[in-house]
Protein backbone atom coordinates (compact mmCIF):
# COMPACT_ATOMS: atom_id res chain seq x y z
CA UNK A 1 0.00 0.00 0.00
CA UNK A 2 1.60 3.32 -1.18
CA UNK A 3 1.26 6.34 1.15
CA UNK A 4 -2.10 8.13 1.90
CA UNK A 5 -3.04 11.43 2.19
CA UNK A 6 -3.13 11.53 5.57
CA UNK A 7 0.11 9.97 5.99
CA UNK A 8 1.59 12.49 3.69
CA UNK A 9 0.44 15.59 5.64
CA UNK A 10 1.95 13.32 8.61
CA UNK A 11 5.22 13.21 7.02
CA UNK A 12 5.41 17.26 5.75
CA UNK A 13 4.39 17.73 9.34
CA UNK A 14 7.89 16.21 10.47
CA UNK A 15 9.54 16.87 8.34
CA UNK A 16 9.13 20.78 8.04
CA UNK A 17 9.10 20.44 12.04
CA UNK A 18 12.77 19.64 12.08
CA UNK A 19 15.54 21.73 12.52
CA UNK A 20 16.40 22.30 8.28
CA UNK A 21 19.15 24.55 8.09
CA UNK A 22 21.83 26.56 10.10
CA UNK A 23 20.11 30.22 8.34
CA UNK A 24 17.05 29.06 10.33
CA UNK A 25 19.03 29.70 13.32
CA UNK A 26 18.69 25.63 14.22
CA UNK A 27 14.99 26.36 14.19
CA UNK A 28 12.28 23.96 12.70
CA UNK A 29 8.85 25.66 11.61
CA UNK A 30 6.13 25.67 13.82
CA UNK A 31 3.36 23.32 12.60
CA UNK A 32 0.19 25.29 13.14
CA UNK A 33 -3.81 24.27 12.39
CA UNK A 34 -5.67 25.90 9.54
CA UNK A 35 -7.80 29.50 10.07
CA UNK A 36 -11.48 28.88 10.73
CA UNK A 37 -12.48 31.44 7.53
CA UNK A 38 -13.14 30.24 4.48
CA UNK A 39 -10.24 31.75 2.09
CA UNK A 40 -8.72 31.05 -1.76
CA UNK A 41 -4.82 30.35 -0.74
CA UNK A 42 -2.91 29.57 2.17
CA UNK A 43 -1.52 32.38 1.88
CA UNK A 44 -4.47 34.90 3.41
CA UNK A 45 -3.96 32.89 6.82
CA UNK A 46 -2.74 35.60 9.50
CA UNK A 47 -0.12 33.09 9.86
CA UNK A 48 1.38 34.02 6.16
CA UNK A 49 -0.15 37.36 5.31
CA UNK A 50 0.22 39.32 8.39
CA UNK A 51 3.48 36.85 9.34
CA UNK A 52 5.37 37.86 6.14
CA UNK A 53 5.22 41.33 7.04
CA UNK A 54 7.76 43.55 8.80
CA UNK A 55 11.40 42.49 10.19
CA UNK A 56 10.87 39.38 12.69
CA UNK A 57 11.59 36.06 11.60
CA UNK A 58 8.99 33.29 11.31
CA UNK A 59 9.38 29.64 9.97
CA UNK A 60 5.64 27.87 9.92
CA UNK A 61 3.94 25.20 8.09
CA UNK A 62 -0.19 24.27 8.01
CA UNK A 63 -2.54 22.66 5.58
CA UNK A 64 -5.17 25.05 4.32
CA UNK A 65 -8.13 24.13 2.93
CA UNK A 66 -9.07 26.56 -0.33
CA UNK A 67 -12.67 27.03 -1.75
CA UNK A 68 -12.13 28.52 -5.24
CA UNK A 69 -15.56 28.44 -6.38
CA UNK A 70 -15.03 29.18 -9.90
CA UNK A 71 -12.58 25.84 -10.28
CA UNK A 72 -15.65 23.58 -9.04
CA UNK A 73 -16.92 20.55 -12.20
CA UNK A 74 -19.01 19.03 -9.81
CA UNK A 75 -16.54 16.70 -9.29
CA UNK A 76 -16.42 15.17 -12.45
CA UNK A 77 -12.94 16.83 -13.55
CA UNK A 78 -10.90 14.08 -12.47
CA UNK A 79 -8.37 16.38 -10.93
CA UNK A 80 -10.14 19.77 -10.36
CA UNK A 81 -12.14 20.69 -7.34
CA UNK A 82 -13.52 23.57 -5.95
CA UNK A 83 -12.36 23.04 -2.42
CA UNK A 84 -8.55 20.94 -1.94
CA UNK A 85 -5.88 21.27 0.52
CA UNK A 86 -2.73 23.17 0.30
CA UNK A 87 -0.02 22.50 2.54
CA UNK A 88 2.11 25.83 3.02
CA UNK A 89 5.49 26.55 4.35
CA UNK A 90 6.35 29.94 4.73
CA UNK A 91 10.15 31.05 6.19
CA UNK A 92 11.72 34.39 6.59
CA UNK A 93 14.36 35.35 6.01
CA UNK A 94 14.31 32.57 3.27
CA UNK A 95 17.42 30.27 3.61
CA UNK A 96 20.05 30.12 0.93
CA UNK A 97 19.47 26.01 0.48
CA UNK A 98 15.59 26.62 0.48
CA UNK A 99 15.43 24.70 -2.76
CA UNK A 100 17.80 21.77 -1.71
CA UNK A 101 16.03 21.52 1.36
CA UNK A 102 12.59 21.14 -0.66
CA UNK A 103 14.08 18.25 -2.79
CA UNK A 104 14.67 16.66 0.78
CA UNK A 105 10.85 17.09 1.42
CA UNK A 106 10.16 15.25 -1.70
CA UNK A 107 12.44 12.02 -0.35
CA UNK A 108 10.47 12.29 2.94
CA UNK A 109 7.94 11.37 0.65
CA UNK A 110 9.72 8.83 -0.88
CA UNK A 111 10.38 10.56 -4.18
CA UNK A 112 13.87 10.24 -5.22
CA UNK A 113 14.62 13.38 -7.40
CA UNK A 114 17.53 11.86 -8.95
CA UNK A 115 14.94 9.50 -10.55
CA UNK A 116 12.34 11.81 -11.77
CA UNK A 117 12.23 14.72 -14.20
CA UNK A 118 11.99 17.87 -11.70
CA UNK A 119 11.38 21.05 -13.23
CA UNK A 120 11.28 24.26 -11.70
CA UNK A 121 9.89 26.66 -13.92
CA UNK A 122 9.55 30.51 -13.54
CA UNK A 123 5.99 31.62 -13.20
CA UNK A 124 6.21 34.67 -11.18
CA UNK A 125 2.98 35.01 -8.24
CA UNK A 126 0.17 37.47 -7.50
CA UNK A 127 -2.31 38.06 -5.76
CA UNK A 128 -4.24 41.57 -6.64
CA UNK A 129 -6.57 41.09 -3.41
CA UNK A 130 -3.76 40.84 -1.06
CA UNK A 131 -1.63 43.49 -2.69
CA UNK A 132 1.07 40.65 -2.52
CA UNK A 133 3.71 39.70 -5.68
CA UNK A 134 6.66 37.68 -5.57
CA UNK A 135 8.91 35.73 -7.67
CA UNK A 136 9.18 32.33 -7.95
CA UNK A 137 8.72 28.89 -9.80
CA UNK A 138 6.36 26.28 -10.76
CA UNK A 139 7.55 22.78 -9.72
CA UNK A 140 6.84 20.20 -12.33
CA UNK A 141 7.34 16.59 -11.49
CA UNK A 142 7.79 14.28 -14.45
CA UNK A 143 5.04 16.58 -16.10
CA UNK A 144 2.56 16.99 -13.34
CA UNK A 145 2.94 20.48 -11.41
CA UNK A 146 2.93 19.59 -7.70
CA UNK A 147 4.26 22.73 -5.78
CA UNK A 148 4.63 27.25 -6.10
CA UNK A 149 8.00 28.45 -5.08
CA UNK A 150 7.50 32.22 -4.32
CA UNK A 151 9.75 34.85 -2.91
CA UNK A 152 7.12 37.69 -1.70
CA UNK A 153 7.90 41.06 -2.84
CA UNK A 154 5.41 43.16 -1.25
CA UNK A 155 2.72 42.08 0.57
CA UNK A 156 0.03 43.75 1.62
CA UNK A 157 1.25 46.75 -0.83
CA UNK A 158 4.38 46.81 1.73
CA UNK A 159 7.68 45.60 0.65
CA UNK A 160 8.51 42.72 2.44
CA UNK A 161 12.20 43.02 4.12
CA UNK A 162 13.53 40.31 4.84
CA UNK A 163 12.35 38.37 1.72
CA UNK A 164 9.91 35.10 2.89
CA UNK A 165 9.60 31.89 0.87
CA UNK A 166 6.40 30.61 0.36
CA UNK A 167 6.03 26.99 -0.61
CA UNK A 168 3.02 25.90 -1.38
CA UNK A 169 2.24 21.93 -2.21
CA UNK A 170 -0.81 20.63 -3.81
CA UNK A 171 -1.53 17.92 -1.96
CA UNK A 172 -4.26 16.20 -3.89
CA UNK A 173 -1.53 16.36 -7.16
CA UNK A 174 1.15 15.19 -5.03
CA UNK A 175 -1.21 12.35 -3.67
CA UNK A 176 -2.44 11.35 -6.91
CA UNK A 177 1.11 11.07 -7.94
CA UNK A 178 2.67 9.13 -5.24
CA UNK A 179 -0.83 6.74 -5.00
CA UNK A 180 -0.44 6.36 -9.48
CA UNK A 181 -4.36 7.19 -9.27
CA UNK A 182 -6.22 8.77 -11.97
CA UNK A 183 -8.85 10.84 -9.95
CA UNK A 184 -8.77 13.20 -6.78
CA UNK A 185 -12.08 11.04 -5.66
CA UNK A 186 -9.87 8.00 -5.92
CA UNK A 187 -7.31 9.16 -3.53
CA UNK A 188 -6.62 6.83 -0.42
CA UNK A 189 -7.01 9.06 2.61
CA UNK A 190 -6.49 6.50 4.82
CA UNK A 191 -5.68 2.96 3.60
CA UNK A 192 -9.73 1.97 4.04
CA UNK A 193 -11.81 5.11 3.14
CA UNK A 194 -10.92 7.37 0.21
CA UNK A 195 -11.18 11.00 -0.79
CA UNK A 196 -14.10 10.55 -2.92
CA UNK A 197 -15.99 8.83 0.23
CA UNK A 198 -15.38 11.98 2.43
CA UNK A 199 -15.78 14.69 0.02
CA UNK A 200 -16.98 13.79 -3.02
CA UNK A 201 -21.15 14.48 -2.47
CA UNK A 202 -20.00 18.08 -0.43
CA UNK A 203 -18.00 19.21 -3.73
CA UNK A 204 -21.24 18.20 -5.84
CA UNK A 205 -23.69 20.46 -3.97
CA UNK A 206 -21.00 23.25 -3.01
CA UNK A 207 -20.53 23.52 -6.73
CA UNK A 208 -24.44 23.63 -7.03
CA UNK A 209 -24.05 26.56 -4.56
CA UNK A 210 -21.68 28.08 -6.39
CA UNK A 211 -22.84 28.38 -9.91
CA UNK A 212 -26.37 27.54 -9.22
CA UNK A 213 -28.05 28.07 -5.97
CA UNK A 214 -26.02 30.93 -3.99
CA UNK A 215 -28.48 34.20 -4.32
CA UNK A 216 -26.74 36.83 -5.46
CA UNK A 217 -28.56 39.76 -4.07
CA UNK A 218 -27.90 38.13 -0.79
CA UNK A 219 -24.26 37.88 -1.42
CA UNK A 220 -24.28 41.08 -2.89
CA UNK A 221 -25.28 42.36 0.75
CA UNK A 222 -23.43 40.11 2.82
CA UNK A 223 -20.15 41.71 0.80
CA UNK A 224 -21.51 45.28 1.84
CA UNK A 225 -21.79 44.36 5.40
CA UNK A 226 -18.72 42.61 5.60
CA UNK A 227 -16.64 45.87 3.78
CA UNK A 228 -18.32 48.12 6.38
CA UNK A 229 -17.57 46.08 9.53
CA UNK A 230 -13.57 45.94 8.12
CA UNK A 231 -13.77 49.97 7.88
CA UNK A 232 -14.91 50.17 11.52
CA UNK A 233 -12.88 48.01 12.46
CA UNK A 234 -9.64 49.25 10.76
CA UNK A 235 -10.69 52.49 11.95
CA UNK A 236 -10.65 51.36 15.47
CA UNK A 237 -6.61 49.80 14.49
CA UNK A 238 -7.81 45.91 15.47
CA UNK A 239 -5.91 43.74 12.67
CA UNK A 240 -7.12 40.40 13.67
CA UNK A 241 -10.73 41.10 13.37
CA UNK A 242 -10.42 43.36 10.17
CA UNK A 243 -8.11 40.83 8.39
CA UNK A 244 -11.34 37.97 9.17
CA UNK A 245 -13.88 40.40 7.32
CA UNK A 246 -11.39 41.33 4.73
CA UNK A 247 -10.97 37.27 3.89
CA UNK A 248 -15.16 37.64 4.37
CA UNK A 249 -15.52 40.42 1.48
CA UNK A 250 -12.67 37.97 -0.56
CA UNK A 251 -15.17 34.32 -0.69
CA UNK A 252 -18.22 36.46 -0.48
CA UNK A 253 -16.64 38.05 -3.66
CA UNK A 254 -15.48 35.10 -5.39
CA UNK A 255 -18.81 32.99 -4.68
CA UNK A 256 -20.43 36.60 -6.50
CA UNK A 257 -17.73 35.87 -9.47
CA UNK A 258 -18.38 32.14 -9.71
CA UNK A 259 -22.32 32.76 -10.02
CA UNK A 260 -21.46 35.47 -12.80
CA UNK A 261 -23.10 38.67 -11.36
CA UNK A 262 -20.42 40.68 -11.38
CA UNK A 263 -19.59 42.51 -14.57
CA UNK A 264 -16.11 42.42 -16.34
CA UNK A 265 -15.69 46.57 -15.36
CA UNK A 266 -17.07 45.91 -12.09
CA UNK A 267 -14.36 43.08 -11.53
CA UNK A 268 -11.54 45.45 -11.20
CA UNK A 269 -13.01 48.06 -8.94
CA UNK A 270 -14.07 44.90 -6.49
CA UNK A 271 -10.69 43.77 -6.58
CA UNK A 272 -9.51 47.24 -5.73
CA UNK A 273 -11.30 47.82 -2.88
CA UNK A 274 -10.82 44.27 -1.33
CA UNK A 275 -7.11 45.28 -1.74
CA UNK A 276 -7.50 48.91 -0.24
CA UNK A 277 -8.40 47.19 2.90
CA UNK A 278 -5.84 44.32 3.04
CA UNK A 279 -3.49 47.01 2.32
CA UNK A 280 -5.02 48.88 5.43
CA UNK A 281 -5.04 45.72 7.98
CA UNK A 282 -1.25 45.42 6.37
CA UNK A 283 -0.22 48.70 7.59
CA UNK A 284 -2.14 48.55 11.18
CA UNK A 285 0.06 45.41 11.54
CA UNK A 286 3.38 46.64 11.07
CA UNK A 287 2.73 49.63 13.24
CA UNK A 288 1.49 47.32 16.07
CA UNK A 289 4.45 45.24 16.18
CA UNK A 290 6.74 47.90 15.80
CA UNK A 291 5.12 49.63 19.07
CA UNK A 292 5.51 46.23 20.41
CA UNK A 293 9.12 46.25 19.55
CA UNK A 294 9.31 43.11 17.19
CA UNK A 295 9.61 40.95 19.76
CA UNK A 296 10.44 37.73 17.54
CA UNK A 297 13.19 39.32 16.42
CA UNK A 298 15.23 38.78 19.58
CA UNK A 299 18.73 37.13 19.47
CA UNK B 1 12.30 20.07 27.44
CA UNK B 2 8.93 18.12 28.17
CA UNK B 3 6.71 17.06 24.81
CA UNK B 4 5.61 20.94 23.06
CA UNK B 5 1.96 21.58 21.79
CA UNK B 6 2.31 20.27 18.29
CA UNK B 7 3.93 17.40 19.22
CA UNK B 8 0.86 16.24 21.78
CA UNK B 9 -1.50 16.97 18.14
CA UNK B 10 1.53 14.91 16.35
CA UNK B 11 1.02 11.67 19.14
CA UNK B 12 -2.61 12.30 19.18
CA UNK B 13 -3.17 11.95 15.37
CA UNK B 14 -0.48 9.37 15.58
CA UNK B 15 -2.54 7.26 18.16
CA UNK B 16 -5.68 7.25 17.28
CA UNK B 17 -5.05 6.70 13.53
CA UNK B 18 -3.23 3.14 14.43
CA UNK B 19 -5.89 0.42 14.61
CA UNK B 20 -6.96 0.08 18.59
CA UNK B 21 -9.65 -2.37 18.75
CA UNK B 22 -11.29 -5.40 17.06
CA UNK B 23 -14.79 -3.73 17.29
CA UNK B 24 -13.31 -0.70 14.96
CA UNK B 25 -12.80 -3.78 12.58
CA UNK B 26 -9.00 -3.25 12.43
CA UNK B 27 -9.70 0.32 11.49
CA UNK B 28 -8.03 3.59 12.82
CA UNK B 29 -9.84 6.83 12.86
CA UNK B 30 -9.85 8.91 9.97
CA UNK B 31 -7.22 12.34 10.43
CA UNK B 32 -9.20 15.21 8.91
CA UNK B 33 -8.35 19.01 9.23
CA UNK B 34 -9.77 21.45 10.79
CA UNK B 35 -13.94 23.22 9.26
CA UNK B 36 -13.28 26.36 7.49
CA UNK B 37 -16.06 28.35 9.20
CA UNK B 38 -16.09 29.98 12.68
CA UNK B 39 -17.43 27.25 15.13
CA UNK B 40 -18.12 26.89 19.03
CA UNK B 41 -17.15 23.45 19.10
CA UNK B 42 -15.32 20.51 16.84
CA UNK B 43 -19.07 19.10 17.24
CA UNK B 44 -20.33 21.28 14.68
CA UNK B 45 -18.15 20.48 11.94
CA UNK B 46 -19.66 18.23 9.52
CA UNK B 47 -17.00 15.62 10.41
CA UNK B 48 -19.47 15.03 13.17
CA UNK B 49 -22.28 17.10 13.50
CA UNK B 50 -23.75 14.74 10.11
CA UNK B 51 -21.51 11.62 10.30
CA UNK B 52 -22.81 10.71 13.91
CA UNK B 53 -26.39 10.72 12.13
CA UNK B 54 -27.46 7.03 10.47
CA UNK B 55 -25.85 3.52 10.35
CA UNK B 56 -22.59 3.60 8.78
CA UNK B 57 -19.30 3.09 10.74
CA UNK B 58 -17.21 6.02 11.29
CA UNK B 59 -14.16 7.10 12.83
CA UNK B 60 -12.41 10.34 12.55
CA UNK B 61 -10.62 12.18 14.25
CA UNK B 62 -9.32 16.21 14.11
CA UNK B 63 -8.27 19.27 16.04
CA UNK B 64 -10.58 21.89 15.49
CA UNK B 65 -10.25 25.56 16.53
CA UNK B 66 -12.99 27.08 18.10
CA UNK B 67 -14.78 30.68 19.33
CA UNK B 68 -16.45 31.12 22.07
CA UNK B 69 -17.29 34.93 22.60
CA UNK B 70 -18.51 35.15 25.68
CA UNK B 71 -15.51 32.77 27.25
CA UNK B 72 -12.98 35.79 26.14
CA UNK B 73 -11.09 37.49 28.75
CA UNK B 74 -8.70 39.71 26.53
CA UNK B 75 -5.34 36.91 27.62
CA UNK B 76 -5.95 38.55 31.55
CA UNK B 77 -7.48 35.00 33.00
CA UNK B 78 -4.50 32.07 32.70
CA UNK B 79 -6.59 29.62 31.48
CA UNK B 80 -9.43 30.47 29.53
CA UNK B 81 -9.35 32.13 26.07
CA UNK B 82 -12.08 32.67 23.86
CA UNK B 83 -9.98 31.04 20.74
CA UNK B 84 -8.63 27.68 21.59
CA UNK B 85 -7.98 24.06 20.03
CA UNK B 86 -10.46 21.20 20.91
CA UNK B 87 -8.65 17.45 19.77
CA UNK B 88 -11.84 15.72 18.52
CA UNK B 89 -12.52 12.33 17.92
CA UNK B 90 -15.39 10.65 17.05
CA UNK B 91 -16.11 7.05 16.75
CA UNK B 92 -18.78 4.74 15.56
CA UNK B 93 -20.32 2.23 17.29
CA UNK B 94 -18.67 3.26 20.14
CA UNK B 95 -16.23 0.46 20.86
CA UNK B 96 -16.58 -1.43 23.58
CA UNK B 97 -13.55 -0.70 25.82
CA UNK B 98 -13.15 2.40 24.94
CA UNK B 99 -12.20 3.75 27.89
CA UNK B 100 -9.58 1.77 28.30
CA UNK B 101 -8.15 3.23 24.77
CA UNK B 102 -8.87 6.77 26.13
CA UNK B 103 -6.44 5.77 28.96
CA UNK B 104 -3.68 3.99 26.46
CA UNK B 105 -4.10 7.67 24.83
CA UNK B 106 -2.71 9.46 28.08
CA UNK B 107 0.00 7.10 28.06
CA UNK B 108 0.70 8.07 24.27
CA UNK B 109 1.14 11.17 25.62
CA UNK B 110 3.69 9.99 29.04
CA UNK B 111 0.83 10.18 31.36
CA UNK B 112 0.43 6.76 33.66
CA UNK B 113 -3.02 6.22 34.76
CA UNK B 114 -1.65 4.50 37.19
CA UNK B 115 0.54 7.46 38.85
CA UNK B 116 -2.32 9.42 38.91
CA UNK B 117 -5.63 10.34 40.37
CA UNK B 118 -8.44 9.89 36.67
CA UNK B 119 -11.56 10.74 37.49
CA UNK B 120 -14.55 10.15 35.58
CA UNK B 121 -16.89 12.30 36.72
CA UNK B 122 -20.83 11.91 35.36
CA UNK B 123 -21.59 15.10 33.08
CA UNK B 124 -24.57 14.84 30.40
CA UNK B 125 -23.67 16.85 27.33
CA UNK B 126 -26.46 19.15 25.22
CA UNK B 127 -26.39 21.43 22.65
CA UNK B 128 -29.58 22.96 22.40
CA UNK B 129 -28.76 24.75 18.96
CA UNK B 130 -27.65 21.92 17.25
CA UNK B 131 -30.46 19.71 18.82
CA UNK B 132 -27.93 17.30 20.13
CA UNK B 133 -27.52 15.79 23.46
CA UNK B 134 -25.26 12.87 25.00
CA UNK B 135 -24.88 11.03 28.19
CA UNK B 136 -21.50 11.38 29.42
CA UNK B 137 -17.97 12.07 31.76
CA UNK B 138 -16.07 14.59 32.26
CA UNK B 139 -12.36 13.54 32.63
CA UNK B 140 -10.31 15.13 35.58
CA UNK B 141 -6.76 14.43 35.70
CA UNK B 142 -4.91 15.51 39.44
CA UNK B 143 -7.93 17.75 39.75
CA UNK B 144 -7.91 19.43 36.17
CA UNK B 145 -10.38 18.92 33.58
CA UNK B 146 -8.98 18.03 30.49
CA UNK B 147 -11.63 15.77 28.32
CA UNK B 148 -15.22 15.33 27.53
CA UNK B 149 -17.08 12.03 26.78
CA UNK B 150 -19.67 11.68 25.73
CA UNK B 151 -22.48 8.72 23.78
CA UNK B 152 -24.32 10.45 21.21
CA UNK B 153 -28.07 10.19 22.12
CA UNK B 154 -29.13 12.36 19.38
CA UNK B 155 -27.88 14.69 16.52
CA UNK B 156 -29.96 17.19 14.88
CA UNK B 157 -32.74 15.61 16.69
CA UNK B 158 -32.38 12.75 15.35
CA UNK B 159 -31.99 9.49 17.58
CA UNK B 160 -28.53 7.82 16.73
CA UNK B 161 -28.43 3.85 15.80
CA UNK B 162 -25.77 3.19 16.55
CA UNK B 163 -24.55 5.40 19.03
CA UNK B 164 -21.14 7.28 18.63
CA UNK B 165 -18.99 8.03 21.36
CA UNK B 166 -17.22 11.64 21.23
CA UNK B 167 -14.03 12.46 23.49
CA UNK B 168 -13.50 16.08 23.15
CA UNK B 169 -9.81 16.82 24.81
CA UNK B 170 -8.72 20.41 25.62
CA UNK B 171 -5.70 20.95 24.20
CA UNK B 172 -4.61 24.19 26.33
CA UNK B 173 -5.23 22.46 29.49
CA UNK B 174 -3.50 18.77 28.86
CA UNK B 175 -0.38 20.68 27.33
CA UNK B 176 -0.58 23.13 30.62
CA UNK B 177 -0.95 19.96 32.95
CA UNK B 178 1.89 17.93 30.35
CA UNK B 179 4.54 21.02 30.32
CA UNK B 180 3.95 22.15 33.95
CA UNK B 181 2.91 26.07 33.21
CA UNK B 182 0.40 28.01 34.47
CA UNK B 183 -0.82 30.07 31.92
CA UNK B 184 -2.26 29.61 28.21
CA UNK B 185 0.61 32.13 27.14
CA UNK B 186 3.06 30.11 28.56
CA UNK B 187 2.32 26.68 26.90
CA UNK B 188 5.17 25.72 24.23
CA UNK B 189 4.00 25.38 20.87
CA UNK B 190 7.23 24.68 19.87
CA UNK B 191 10.53 24.36 21.78
CA UNK B 192 11.50 28.27 20.46
CA UNK B 193 7.86 29.44 20.38
CA UNK B 194 4.81 29.87 23.00
CA UNK B 195 1.45 29.78 22.33
CA UNK B 196 1.06 33.83 23.75
CA UNK B 197 4.00 34.75 20.93
CA UNK B 198 1.57 33.24 17.89
CA UNK B 199 -2.00 33.59 19.79
CA UNK B 200 -2.22 36.87 22.53
CA UNK B 201 -2.43 40.11 20.24
CA UNK B 202 -5.01 37.77 18.40
CA UNK B 203 -6.42 36.86 21.40
CA UNK B 204 -7.01 39.98 23.02
CA UNK B 205 -7.87 42.02 19.67
CA UNK B 206 -10.72 39.29 18.99
CA UNK B 207 -12.18 39.69 23.01
CA UNK B 208 -12.47 43.94 22.04
CA UNK B 209 -14.53 42.83 18.62
CA UNK B 210 -16.74 40.66 20.38
CA UNK B 211 -17.38 43.08 23.59
CA UNK B 212 -17.04 46.73 22.51
CA UNK B 213 -16.22 46.86 18.44
CA UNK B 214 -18.61 45.01 16.74
CA UNK B 215 -21.70 46.28 15.70
CA UNK B 216 -24.56 44.94 17.00
CA UNK B 217 -27.19 45.92 14.41
CA UNK B 218 -24.94 44.83 11.21
CA UNK B 219 -24.75 41.33 13.22
CA UNK B 220 -28.69 40.90 13.34
CA UNK B 221 -28.36 42.16 9.66
CA UNK B 222 -25.84 39.01 9.02
CA UNK B 223 -27.64 36.80 11.09
CA UNK B 224 -30.95 37.21 8.93
CA UNK B 225 -29.76 36.86 6.01
CA UNK B 226 -27.92 33.49 6.82
CA UNK B 227 -30.65 32.08 8.38
CA UNK B 228 -32.63 33.45 4.89
CA UNK B 229 -29.67 31.79 2.49
CA UNK B 230 -30.11 28.58 5.24
CA UNK B 231 -33.27 28.27 4.40
CA UNK B 232 -33.73 29.06 1.03
CA UNK B 233 -30.51 26.25 0.44
CA UNK B 234 -32.47 23.61 2.89
CA UNK B 235 -35.32 23.79 0.78
CA UNK B 236 -33.05 22.99 -2.37
CA UNK B 237 -31.99 19.99 -0.52
CA UNK B 238 -28.74 21.27 -0.10
CA UNK B 239 -26.89 19.39 2.62
CA UNK B 240 -23.45 20.76 3.03
CA UNK B 241 -24.17 24.42 1.58
CA UNK B 242 -27.10 24.46 4.30
CA UNK B 243 -25.04 23.63 7.47
CA UNK B 244 -22.68 26.19 6.31
CA UNK B 245 -25.12 28.57 6.92
CA UNK B 246 -26.04 27.27 9.93
CA UNK B 247 -22.95 27.17 11.37
CA UNK B 248 -23.03 31.01 10.61
CA UNK B 249 -26.33 31.45 12.44
CA UNK B 250 -24.69 30.03 15.09
CA UNK B 251 -21.10 31.81 15.38
CA UNK B 252 -23.69 35.62 14.53
CA UNK B 253 -25.83 34.43 17.61
CA UNK B 254 -22.64 34.03 20.00
CA UNK B 255 -21.01 37.39 18.98
CA UNK B 256 -24.46 39.10 19.60
CA UNK B 257 -24.93 37.32 23.12
CA UNK B 258 -21.12 38.30 23.64
CA UNK B 259 -22.32 41.84 23.08
CA UNK B 260 -24.97 42.07 25.02
CA UNK B 261 -27.79 42.69 23.12
CA UNK B 262 -29.73 39.43 23.08
CA UNK B 263 -32.49 39.81 26.11
CA UNK B 264 -33.29 36.95 27.82
CA UNK B 265 -36.17 36.40 26.14
CA UNK B 266 -35.54 36.19 22.90
CA UNK B 267 -32.53 34.07 23.46
CA UNK B 268 -34.42 30.63 24.03
CA UNK B 269 -36.10 32.27 20.30
CA UNK B 270 -32.43 33.02 18.66
CA UNK B 271 -31.58 29.21 19.64
CA UNK B 272 -35.21 27.41 18.57
CA UNK B 273 -34.54 29.09 15.31
CA UNK B 274 -30.94 27.57 15.00
CA UNK B 275 -31.89 24.24 15.94
CA UNK B 276 -34.88 24.42 13.79
CA UNK B 277 -32.19 24.78 11.24
CA UNK B 278 -29.84 22.40 12.43
CA UNK B 279 -32.77 19.14 12.42
CA UNK B 280 -33.85 20.09 8.74
CA UNK B 281 -30.01 19.60 7.88
CA UNK B 282 -29.75 16.81 9.52
CA UNK B 283 -32.76 15.20 7.94
CA UNK B 284 -31.78 16.20 4.79
CA UNK B 285 -28.67 13.84 5.57
CA UNK B 286 -29.91 11.17 6.72
CA UNK B 287 -32.20 11.18 3.44
CA UNK B 288 -29.42 11.76 1.06
CA UNK B 289 -27.16 8.58 2.48
CA UNK B 290 -30.28 6.76 2.70
CA UNK B 291 -30.64 7.39 -1.32
CA UNK B 292 -26.99 6.72 -1.45
CA UNK B 293 -27.83 3.69 0.26
CA UNK B 294 -25.45 4.01 3.19
CA UNK B 295 -22.74 3.40 1.09
CA UNK B 296 -20.14 3.22 3.97
CA UNK B 297 -22.01 0.20 5.58
CA UNK B 298 -20.28 -1.77 3.35
CA UNK B 299 -18.83 -5.39 4.61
Amino acid sequence: MSINFQEIIAKLNEFWSAPQSESLRDRGCLIVQPYDTEKGAGTMSPHTFLRAIGPEPWAVAYVEPCRRPTDGRYGENPNRFQHYFQYQVLIKPSPDNIQEIYLDSLRALGIKPEDHDIRFVEDNWESPTLGAWGVGWEVWLDGMEITQFTYFQQCGGIDCRPVSIEITYGLERLAMYLQEVEAITKIQWNDQINYGDIFLQSEVEQCTYNFEASDADLLFKLFALYEQEAKQLIARGLVFPSLDYVLKCSHSFNLLDARGVIAVAERTRYIGRIRNLAREVANLYLQQRERLNFPLQKS
